[in-house]
């Protein structure tokens, strides 16, 4: 069976975790969003593509779901006894050690996606991951700032969420250089050539919105033969982490796991999705779905080990099994 | 009093610790070598630079004598674990912050002279220090290599220096690029002002060599209104530390507190030196100085602690005073 999955970062990768344990003998694709990704003291971060490989690969920080386990900051004290600016985003020193590899590799000329699987040579996170792009595409979002022209600006998609904990209300999200991106190569054959086509519960506007903003990638999962199922990543009218809240207040789609979905859309009207897997608490929320030409089924959703993970990860094949077009 | 000083790493940033100690009112520029300069995993390292100024901002490791005192290698070890190359030079955590604020300065257009003062706005070593150029020139050493043509090749002073503990005979030592370099900004007018001019107990051929292989400050040196006084690296035949009789070698000179003296030159016949400092093992060596046009006296060199450090600079100091054209 072959499997092509969206993934942002700590859902993404939790989902993948239990999709490999749920179903060993799989070939996983997984593309990875690199809008998240940002430029810290001369070295290329690549958050989400990260998180997939050190939670894959045994090695990220398992309570916090991103970072590396046993981790120190001896770097970034240094870096702060320097007055290096920015300190709100902080980098650990064997998280860094990516970075460094990573950024030299880059300067040297590889695309992000051989980094990628250089990366990957060490951790072998059991998945083919690939990076949405080669190319930057870069999320930047409008915040209020009464100095700014016009009393708004535009900030890093990290300042927004780390620095500002997305406090502030978001006016607009962009996808900076999106439209002149292209799919990083076996991004496009990966959605075309797979049984199954995963969305696990990242967030819909900054991971799998910006993955679906390169151009060639929405049009390939709308082509694809396989059924396409998505998972909520909103439970109960609240994002499961991060704020997704924020984020989709800002594109107009309100908190639920139904209207999620309907933002997505269904594949018969053009849309995404053929299967959609809510929680459990959102059982009133399957009819709506179904209303919208989606298969909706409510399982329990949080992934609180690789055990729930698994099962979720199943419910979702399983629902893909019953919509073989 | 205005006192110029030529350094290379750990010798020379003991002296200068034991001459801030011994005149804290002196106004001291201190150039120093950038030729074991290396970029190793797309970060810059100026080990000698570095040395100077953890050593004098209260940063370096004692008993190693450079890098960062409480260092851990937690970059380094995930580095090795990427398998990424060389692994023979090992960074530090604390160590590897400064070249990453030195790259991105230098990425972003400083020269080597305006990010060392920045990197010094931190430690506030209570000396000027400069970088001899701020082009680069870099020590390759010619050695055997069976698998070359012509049976020979040149390493990066580094790799001779840290892989091959110096163990190969050295065929050549070359700064290359030296002749295209120029001193950095301020280093000929620290000579030139200077009331004192000290080579302190480094390298003659792979720390002073270099610094006066830069087009200019060889010049500078001898045209210079102050007395210059030098104290000999080499101790009862043997250099304090480091492979000095390695390099002495390559350049046929003798491993000798005399011999290196003689190496400099007198000032009066067109060479480096008014005088000269051996260590009181080596008082048989004096009159061999001495014949040399070079004033010459014995007095105790090693440098255990700060306090013997300042005694060494205090002699240094005196003996010049003595020398005033």
């Amino acid at each position: 069976m072959r499997i092509a999955v969206l993934a942002g970062g700590v859902g993404g990768a939790r989902f993948l975790r239990g999709l490999r344990e749920a179903f060993p003998a799989a070939e996983v694709s997984v593309i990875g969003n690199t809008a998240d990704d940002i430029t810290l003291y001369g070295l290329r971060v690549c958050p989400d593509l990260d998180t997939v490989m050190y939670t894959l690969g045994g090695g990220v920080h398992e309570d916090q779901g991103w970072g590396r386990a046993d981790e120190t900051f001896a770097v970034q004290e240094e870096l702060a006894a320097y007055a290096v600016q920015p300190q709100w985003f902080r980098l650990g020193d064997r998280d860094i050690a990516t970075h460094v590899v990573r950024t030299q590799m880059l300067d040297a000329g590889y695309p992000l996606s051989a980094v990628t699987e250089a990366l990957c040579a060490r951790w072998k996170p059991g998945v083919r991951l690939l990076p949405m792009s080669d190319e930057r595409v870069e999320t930047h979002v409008v915040v209020d700032d009464p100095d700014a022209e016009g009393g708004r600006r535009a900030v890093h998609f990290q300042e927004y969420w780390v620095r500002m904990h997305a406090q502030p209300s978001a006016y607009a999200i962009v996808a900076v250089g999106a439209e002149q991106s292209r799919p990083a190569p076996g991004v496009v054959e990966a959605l075309t050539s797979a049984d199954v086509v995963l969305l696990p519960p990242s967030n819909p506007v900054v991971s799998i919105g910006t993955i679906l903003a390169v151009p060639g990638i929405a049009a390939a999962l709308r082509e694809a033969a396989a059924p396409v199922v998505g998972v909520s990543p909103i439970v109960a009218g609240a994002p499961v982490r991060g704020y997704a809240d924020k984020v989709l207040a800002a594109i107009g789609v309100e908190s639920s796991a139904a209207a999620v979905a309907v933002h997505y859309g269904a594949r018969e009207h053009g849309g995404l999705l053929d299967g959609w897997l809510v929680d459990t608490r959102d059982d009133a929320q399957v009819a709506a779905v179904r209303d919208a030409g989606i298969t909706c089924r409510a399982v329990p959703l949080l992934m609180t080990d690789v055990a729930t993970a698994a099962a979720l990860a199943r419910d979702a094949v399983d629902l893909a099994s019953g919509l073989r077009r």
